[in-house]
């Protein structure tokens, strides 16, 4: 997926503990990425309802991670970590993830995500629904 | 996949810093957990041979990998992380991981390696081939 | 300190994702070594009353962190890291780690922990003061 | 240390990962943090000079490392690590850490570098040191 269909990316700086003897991102780090991208989609979805972000923060489990690793990014790499929300369903839904280096294009990833309350998934809320499908504009649902 | 079908696994325990504000394991740690798994897999089919160990070691990159999240790990829990070869193609292998609580079957995992030497993908060795159609003895490739 | 001083050591081998580009262990890995090691120092000394053990976890805080690096570990190495019960005081405790490699002395460690109960630190209950009194018996406190 | 007496700090957010099940950062953490807003300093001491800042990188290896935790820091707080070379030996140098999330002071640190080559600690050259005394100016060495 061209980088352009992505209307939100954040961008992260690869630390020194991250790289690998090899020297190369350790592939479990790219999760850490993901996650880091997901939470600031969140924030800037929420546009300043702390109350409205947190309870996101507590209802959303990974139930599926997919990376695909295309280059590995180095120690002191500025990456863009794109995300968008692409399928919603009723409880869950899947969020697409690429990794740039500036053009060059690192990672894909595809999480499932469901939205539970007491353990027990339940309905994505309307207000949420809405909010994506304002947000995802660029890349209709 | 039924536990019985592998033939290797390794035990660990969650460490205190691998468990998250939900009191469950963050599904980054997994890819961790994992590559520790295949790490003493190689140890084990390497049989003391340290060399053959080492080139593996350098030799091994992960292209993609899959988590499915079944149930949650918690801190100080013992999990068994089940590791198998279960396809070798030229220069690629795919490793299937169970990850276990007791009988409670937490996480299944999939990844695939490319084997390579200066940045590029070679022919798997015959000699890891060979070791891994007889370690593998209980689940035919 | 010599190691036959310790009477408790925990064994742990470096993981790929612990070493950095140098080919080192990331100097703050030490501290999760330590906090592994004092895991099982706390699973020893209360020899399977769960309760106490959980009780233990949850209520240690560590306020002082010092390391001191002679030699670095590497990937794969097997670690000892010795733990012990340093000094008592009314709330809080020292305890000293050495980490070796073999016979090589690679790391020192000295962490203050407080005992705290619903954030406010409380003195350390003489249950545990007698177990730690009995259980460091080569190296009275 | 007051914070005006630092002229550098670098803003970064906790991450989901790094919050324990305490809710608050596992202490190791903020060795990263530290490593983190040091790998900043030197960034912006180098002022753009890409070979210089990649041999500082390559040459400092901590060999002593204290960390004091005055407050504990959460899930998605914005963080300031503070950083500043307190004093310059031949081939060691102190460097002082202190981490604020607005005005509360969090945590403090000191870690002392050594400056080495091929394994041996060497004199630290004259142009770090004349761009250490040029840079701290606000708190002379």
């Amino acid at each position: 997926m061209p980088r352009e269909n992505f209307r939100f990316s954040h961008r992260l700086r690869v630390r020194w503990a991250e790289s690998d003897m090899q020297g190369v991102v350790f592939n479990g780090h790219y999760m850490t990425y993901c996650d880091v991208a997901i939470t600031e989609y969140w924030r800037e979805l929420c546009a300043g309802d702390a109350a409205w972000l947190s309870a996101i923060f507590e209802r959303m489990f990974v139930v599926r991670a997919l990376l695909e690793y295309h280059l590995p990014a180095r120690f002191d790499d500025e990456l863009d970590v794109c995300a968008r929300v692409g399928r919603i369903g009723s409880s869950s839904m899947t969020v697409l993830f690429e990794i740039y280096r500036g053009d060059e294009h690192l990672v894909s990833g595809e999480n499932i995500y469901v939205y539970a309350e007491d353990g027990a998934s339940v309905r994505i809320p309307e207000r949420l629904r809405a909010a994506l499908r304002d947000f995802e504009r660029v890349a209709p649902l």
